[in-house]
């Protein structure tokens, strides 16, 4: 089922987010623009939002665009929007001509005792969100699309996944690397975009890009943080007010790792245990891991020569939070 | 490095097979018609083969096809063409404006004590054959361009590669899918053909397919036969001619499955047992497998009912031979 959310070439009926067709007026369309505007494959750029629920209609929809010369940029998300996954849509707006996004909870990156079920939802919210960053498209399937019955294909991506939440969340990047792969395979975009908060997700996904030889471009970003420092993540609205402090201790102490490494420290033991102290003093966290990996493969490293990684992964409270800093990139906390 | 073979618009200089360029005569090119013909995205259609060897060609020739609407057929091959090769190239032919064919023998699909090595090899035999069937692209990449250094993603699909050979060639089939993802990837067709001999690998590729959401249709072709009911296999070469009396069992066997199928025997135990004694009173023949297997799932069953295959493995000297008849289809020995 395909709904055209404010196109103006059939602007109604509109449909309820139950699926029902009804009746609606201009001015409730959300982003419609006052003046025509530019005609954009059909659809008024800028203005109205697709919204496209099957796969068969994703992927014509999708070589529909490619065969017209259009560029697809992607930004796959689980939805519950932070500013975060606003600013990986801005800038996968200026990446391609057409943006598209998915919205979709994924399962089977979920251990048996994780928060799939209470992981947060809000479509309405997500939609008016994606809208005024000027996404073109929004894919959001059931679950019966991803995984229909006799469903038994995975894609793994063996050595990047070995360390670090591959030892934490075991199965997990199985289920993120064949997600991406289904998705990719949907959307066909010639550019995805991802953050590098899941920075272990991040190198995963590039390496199966190239492993599998997708004709596709990763770009990756910097970490969108709250103005304390806490790095953004759906997961934060586990944390109890209460919490918050020892929450910031995963930004603060890779503030201090940087300054380790900017003023000359180059054994990773050292700035490891300096972390784990500083995390450890904090009265509800309570430590998974601290490592310092090279950037390509996610091994450990004793000593910071090349590119290198320090990444964290915390539990405070319900949540279970993860950061890291890539040395020598900015860190603006 | 690209080589096109007697491209009308630059007929001189064609490359010798190590890579020399020569000069040669409109005559010594294989296939090249008296007329022009129909000029066909630059190249004459049904003349000039060209040949890629990089990754990075292949998907740049295959996106510029696709842009403009042409559509892809395309048939994977490890080289050494019998005449059930260039039968799934005459299909082939049929099903797409541009026929690309590749021909790489994939070492991830065979175990560590396989016949990778000593696995037959002939280009320049395979080239013309190709030609002589209207091949517009033959795929040839090396290994270095197939499994670079750091390689480390694979495919698997499950259920479908539990049984029959997936007892008996562990890995295998994960070597086979995580070959053809990449492939698709890289020749990015609309439709792909294969055989019917490798029933397993069928399945799995049609599993894969569903399962990945590759936006590919996979069509499968009766098994090719020698006169004497011999299924078509490069691995046939590896018989001595005091062998093939034992080689027949296979297909003689299966003949003798379907006749017992049509007076009515539906226990697929009493069928297994008679295939086991009649290739069994072989001199050279020592079974691997016969199973009786649902299409769909490739688990054993013990009534024919739905869909059902009878699937064989079987060594006759230093060839391990494989056949199969799915009950209902046509059987021409």
């Amino acid at each position: 089922m395909e709904v055209l959310i404010g196109d103006p070439y059939r602007l109604d009926p509109l449909r309820d987010w139950d699926g029902r067709l009804r009746e609606c007026n201009r001015d409730e369309i959300p982003g419609l623009p006052s003046s025509d505007g530019e005609v954009f494959f059909g659809l008024k750029r800028g203005a109205p939002m697709k919204i496209i629920e099957t796969v068969k209609e994703m992927q014509a929809y999708a070589e529909s665009l490619r065969i017209a010369g259009k560029k697809i940029a992607f930004v796959p998300t689980m939805g519950y929007f932070h500013e975060g996954h606003l600013d990986l849509m801005r800038n996968g707006r200026k990446q391609g001509d057409c943006l598209v996004i998915s919205i979709y909870v994924n399962p089977t990156q979920f251990g048996p005792n994780e928060d799939l079920a209470k992981y947060p939802r809000d479509f309405e919210r997500d939609r008016k969100m994606a809208a005024s960053v000027g996404v073109d498209v929004i894919f959001y399937p059931p679950n019966e699309e991803m995984y229909p019955d006799n469903y038994q294909t995975y894609v793994n991506v063996e050595g990047v996944t070995d360390n670090l939440c591959g030892l934490s969340r075991p199965g997990h990047f199985r289920g993120v690397t064949t997600v991406c792969c289904k998705l990719f395979n949907m959307v066909k975009p010639h550019v995805t975009i991802f953050g590098k908060k899941d920075f272990q997700q991040l190198t995963a996904i590039k390496r199966m890009v190239i492993d599998l030889n997708m004709d596709l471009e990763v770009v990756a970003m910097q970490t969108t943080r709250e103005t304390d420092g806490l790095a953004m993540s759906s997961r934060n609205i586990y944390l109890k007010p209460e919490e918050r402090e020892s929450a910031l201790s995963l930004s603060r102490s890779l503030k201090m790792a940087k300054e380790m490494y900017n003023r000359g420290e180059r054994d990773a033991g050292v700035i490891v245990n300096k972390v784990r102290t500083f995390i450890g003093d904090h009265p509800h966290a309570r430590i998974d891991y601290v490592h310092i990996c090279d950037t390509k493969t996610m091994k450990d490293i004793e000593r910071l020569g090349g590119e290198a990684v320090i990444a964290l992964a915390v539990r405070v409270g319900a949540a279970r939070l993860i950061d890291n800093y890539v040395f020598g990139d900015p860190l603006e906390i």
